[in-house]
C-alpha cells in the first residue's frame, strides 16, 4: 500500500505544471528513500528527473517498490482541481490499477478525491553519473526565464558562454542579433537574487531555445535556477524543491561548425 | 412612460452578463411591483428567472404594465458600455419601439445614453408554483462555481447528493472519476462563507454540468448561493441580489438507469 | 556616428508600442534637436509624428543629420526585451547598415545589447503647418481610449461635436445609437482629471473609429490627451511625452450628406 501526505500540495501541482508539456506518459517511481520521475520528452532529446525525498512528506508509507504509469496530462488537469492551501494525499492499494489523489482543504471543510487509471508503460532507467562541470552558474530563476523569452523573439537557438566575469546569453535571427550579459553579483541584499558562477575553465555551448523555454516553465518551483555546463555532457537545468528535492532538465548541446553563430541552418 | 433609476448600476450589469450566455432573445416585464424576466434558454431545457423588486431602485415609475423584447446580447454590449460606478436609468416612451439606457458617472462629468431597438418576443410566462423541497444547501457561490470548472475537466454530468452532514459533488469520464464533498459548517466567522444544510430527506440526482457552469456565472452578484433539490422538481440555483431580488435557474435532473454512475453514454 | 541614452527607457518602449500597428516601416530622423519620426499608416489614411527632444536624453550625440529605417514590429519586438527600469541606449556608427539597442538593468548587473539590420525607405517628410483650430479638447487619455472603444462596440464610425459646455461622441448601429457627453470641468483635484474644452466656434466632425482606436494604443504615454478639431483639417490627437516631446496622430474627418448620422454605408 502506498499513501503519501503532502502539506505543501502546491508543491506536486507546481512540478505537474512544469513537465506536463515536456512528457506525455511516465511512470513515477515509489521506493522508501522517495517519489521520483526519470522521463525522455516525447521527441526524445530532453531528460526529465524528479526527486521528492520521502522527508519531505508529512506521512510516507510504501510498503514496496511501485512503479505507476501515469498520463501527465491526465494527472495535471486533477491536480489543477486541488486548491493551492490543500493537503495533497496520493494513495494506490496493492496491485490496484489507479491511483487515487485525495485534497483536503485547510479547514477540512472540502475534502475531494480524484481517482485516475494507470497505465503500463515501457521505460528504462537511465543511470546519470554525477560529473565534473566545466562551469555553474546560479541565477534567479525568473531572470533566466525572462531571458530564454525574450532570446525567443530573436532567434532559435542561445549561445550560453561563462567567463569568470560572467555569463552571455547570445541568439541570431532574420531580424538580427542579441547578447545578454549577467554579471556575476554575489552582493545582493537577498540570497535568491544573486548571480554565482563557479568556473574550472571557460566554456560556450549552444541549444534549442524551444527547450530552454519549456524548462523554464518549472520557474515557480524555485526562486533560483542552477545552469551546469560542460563540453562533453548535457547541460543540467536544476530548479530545487525546498526541502524536498529537485527537478533536473538534461539538454544535449547542439554541435555547429561555427559555435559563435546561433543562427539555425 | 417608465423610468427605473438604479444607484449600484453594476448589478444591472451583473445580471446581464450572467444570464446572456443562456438566452438570446427575452421579454423583460415592468409592473408597478418591480422589473423581472422569465425566459428558457435558447435549447429549452433550462429556465431563467429575474426579479428587480422596485423598492430597489432610487427612482420606479411605471405607469402601466409593459413587456419589452430584448436581444440579451445586445443588451449586454451597451450595459458594458456603463462605468461600474454609474448610476444606470432605463427609459421607454409609451408605445415607443427602442428604450434607452442612460448612465451618469459619480462626478456626473460624463453622461451617456444608448438607444436599443425593441423586438417582439412571443413568450408564455410558466406559473412557477412555491413547492418543498427534499434539501437546500446554501453555500459560498466561488466555491461552487469553483467545483461545477472543476469536475468539467473529468466528466459531462454532476451527481449532487446531499445527507445530514454534507453535499457530494461527483462525476466520472475516460480518465478517471471524482468525489467533492462539502461539510456542512456554520460556525465560520463570515456568514457568508458558512455551507448550511437544511434536508427533510436524502436526495441524490444528475444534471449536465454545461448548465451549472452557465449558472455560475451569476457568481459575481452574490457571496452565496443556495441550490434546492426534490426528486420530482427541476433543481433551483438561486442568486440573490442585495436586497432587490434575485436570479434563479431551473434545470431538470438527467433521469438515468444508474444514478450513480454519472458517465454519459 | 549615434548615442543617444534614455535613462526612463520605458517610455522608448511605449512609442514603439504605440505606433508599430499603425506603421510598418518608418525613417527615424536624427539630428541635433532631437529624435523624430513622421510617417503615413500602411493605408495612406492617418499621419504620425513623433518627437523626441535631444534635451530629454541623459546623453545625446548627433554628429550629423540621419535618417534611419526601421520595421516597427522588429523594434518593438527588440524593445520588448528591454525592462521597464532599464536605460536604453540607441547606437549607430556612421555609414552602418545596423543600429544597436543596449539595455542596462537599474543595477548594471545585466547588460543587453540588440542589433537590428536597417532599411533602405522612401518617404518625403510632409511639412505640417501650425494651424488654428476651431475647438481644442483636452481630457483624460484613459477617458478618451474608453469612450472609443466603447462605441466601436455599436458603431463603425463617431461624431465629435464640441460646444462650449462640453464635447458629445456619437455613434450608430444596427443595434441602436449612443451619445457620450463630456462636460467641462476644471475643478477636479487632479490637473489630469480635467477636461477642458477652447472653443472659437461650435464644430462637429465624423471619423473612423479604427483608427482613433488605434491612436489610443498611445494612452500609456500621457495620463490626458489634446484632441484639435477644425472642419477643413485633420482632426490632432496628441499624447505629450513628458519634458521629451510627443506622438501626434492626423486623421481626415469622413465627409457624410449628413454628419449627424454616423452610420457606415
Amino acid at each position: 500500500m502506498l499513501e503519501l501526505r503532502l502539506v505543501q500540495g502546491s508543491l506536486l501541482k507546481k512540478v505537474l505544471e512544469a513537465i506536463k508539456d515536456l512528457v506525455n506518459d511516465a511512470n513515477f517511481d515509489c521506493s522508501a528513500t522517495g517519489f521520483s520521475l526519470q522521463a525522455m520528452d516525447s521527441s526524445h532529446v530532453a531528460l526529465v528527473a524528479l526527486l521528492l525525498r520521502s522527508e519531505g512528506f508529512e506521512h510516507y508509507r510504501c510498503d514496496r517498490n511501485l512503479s505507476m504509469g501515469m498520463n501527465l496530462n491526465n494527472m495535471a488537469k486533477m491536480l489543477r482541481c486541488a486548491g493551492n492551501d490543500d493537503i495533497i494525499t496520493l494513495k494506490a492499494d496493492d496491485g490496484s490499477d489507479t491511483v487515487t489523489f485525495m485534497f483536503e482543504s485547510p479547514t477540512q471543510d472540502k475534502i475531494s478525491d480524484f481517482e485516475m487509471k494507470l497505465m503500463d508503460i515501457d521505460s528504462e532507467h537511465l543511470g546519470i553519473p554525477e560529473a565534473e562541470y566545466h562551469a555553474i552558474v546560479r541565477m534567479p530563476s525568473a531572470e533566466f526565464a525572462r531571458i530564454c523569452k525574450d532570446l525567443s523573439s530573436i532567434g532559435d537557438t542561445v549561445v550560453i558562454s561563462v567567463t569568470k566575469e560572467g555569463v552571455k546569453f547570445s541568439t541570431r535571427g532574420d531580424i538580427g542579433a542579441a547578447n545578454i550579459v549577467c554579471r556575476q553579483n554575489t552582493t545582493v541584499d537577498k540570497p535568491e537574487e544573486a548571480t554565482v558562477i563557479e568556473m574550472n575553465e571557460p566554456v560556450s555551448l549552444t541549444f534549442a531555445l524551444r527547450y530552454m523555454n519549456s524548462f523554464t516553465k518549472a520557474t515557480p518551483l524555485s526562486n533560483t535556477v542552477t545552469i551546469s555546463l560542460s563540453s562533453e555532457l548535457p547541460v543540467v537545468v536544476e530548479y530545487k524543491i525546498a526541502e524536498m528535492g529537485y527537478v533536473r532538465f538534461y539538454l544535449a548541446p547542439k554541435i555547429e561548425e561555427d559555435e559563435d553563430d546561433a543562427k539555425p541552418e
